[in-house]
């Protein structure tokens, strides 16, 4: 982790690393922040975790500087494998530079097997393999709770155009394709994560947000162990170690 | 009424009807009875009212007949429009003759106006016309509390192939194209209904179920009267004067 952070810190004095600037929104778990370079933004991690459309919330010592970093490996791995993302540079343990977008306001989810909401609403028991990868899209309006939707409601309304969904539909396809062989590698059975995209400044498609433990279900393939938010949600034990063993088993792989 | 029954009779010695067999199915609100032709179904309209996956459950008088002549009205009118449908033939004030169909379990929901479930879940007041037609798809499940389903949910649990969806959706909306306007001729609004669809013994997708004020929400053109089972949901007064009056509006329009 130290050399991780020492690295970072070094680039900011050696390299052209923009400062930072206004405060431009504060989510659940992360700040975003202007720079004075156009179309980049300045992202702290924050340590709150919260579940349940906000209703459970709690400060968890190192959970923001965990997703920060496993966010990193794997967002820096997507690029590696030709999927592009607004990450441009991790700057801190806490800290990453990205291209600003207008985020679509839709969750995508990605599911390979039943667990959480889609055991609940069309019953499949958890832990059940899906017989084909399915993609939800949710609205993301926390007043409402964020609902699940289809095409036609995107359409009304006007969300996302149709080519841009099905530019959303094939990355997020991909990101799963990828993200089976990252995590598979390191033992880790990818379940369901949830994705959101934005459009950059050219108006195409671009994941943002991040890619961590709080926004994938993993299950270590041997013992069935979840390690991920669910830790929280379900009151299971202690998150930080476990979040730890994923940044662990990325690092370890991505020889970083 | 009187003479629809009377001639219903009359048909029913004068022609070939086949005779009513065994019970097949026993749903909310209606019964459906084998006969002794192929793929021919007797049904008959019950009097039970029930609303919200049926937490409220009422026998109301007259109801039955009701949604009976009233479906069997619109559908004649959606088969001299060229859409075709199950309907056979009316028997009686409270019967029919249809053809057996495998249903597709899925509820299809046609919007035209925000009301009930679509204004909770995205916030559209009610009243609100949409800016365009909106199709929802509901896993039709009682124990699951008919959930919204997506286009990926249904090829998952294999509901039906992708290509009977774009048939079903067609349909759907040729039914409303041609709904707004026997309605609209009767001063009625069409804010939304809901159809279900199955597969004939060929294997084509076919209309079927009922379209009725139990299925579809009504509301009078010039004062904004609900029309439909809302009377029933909402506790506004009683229901069946409310049916009397959209039976007597379409019998006139149609002249029957």
């Amino acid at each position: 982790m130290r050399a991780l952070f020492d690295r970072a810190i070094e680039n900011r004095y050696s390299r052209n690393v923009p400062n930072k600037g206004d405060l431009l929104y504060e989510g659940k778990a992360k700040r975003l922040f202007h720079t004075d370079q156009e179309a980049v933004l300045w992202v702290e991690y924050m340590d709150q975790a919260t579940a349940f459309n906000g209703e459970k919330k709690d400060l968890i010592g190192g959970k923001g500087n965990l997703n920060n970093k496993i966010s990193s490996l794997i967002f820096q791995w997507l690029t590696s494998q030709g999927i592009p993302n607004h990450l441009i540079e991790t700057l801190s343990d806490s800290e990453q530079l990205v291209r600003q977008v207008q985020i679509v306001p839709l969750e995508v989810v990605v599911r390979n097997v039943a667990a959480g909401s889609i055991s609940q609403r069309l019953g499949i028991p958890e832990g059940r393999r899906l017989p084909r990868t399915v993609i939800e899209l949710y609205y993301k309006d926390d007043a409402l709770g964020d609902p699940l939707i289809n095409d036609d409601h995107i359409a009304m309304l006007d969300l996302a155009s149709p080519e841009e969904l099905a530019q959303i539909r094939e990355q997020a396809l991909q990101v799963n394709h990828s993200l089976i062989e990252l995590f598979g590698e390191v033992g880790i059975q990818l379940v369901d994560f949830k994705l959101e995209f934005g459009r950059d400044t050219q108006g195409h498609i671009l994941l943002s947000d991040e890619v961590s433990p709080d926004t994938c279900r993993l299950w270590d393939a041997q013992t069935g162990e979840h390690l991920d938010k669910d830790v929280y949600r379900r009151d299971l034990g202690d998150l930080v170690p476990v979040y730890e063993k994923v940044y662990a088993r990325l690092k370890e792989k991505l020889g970083q």
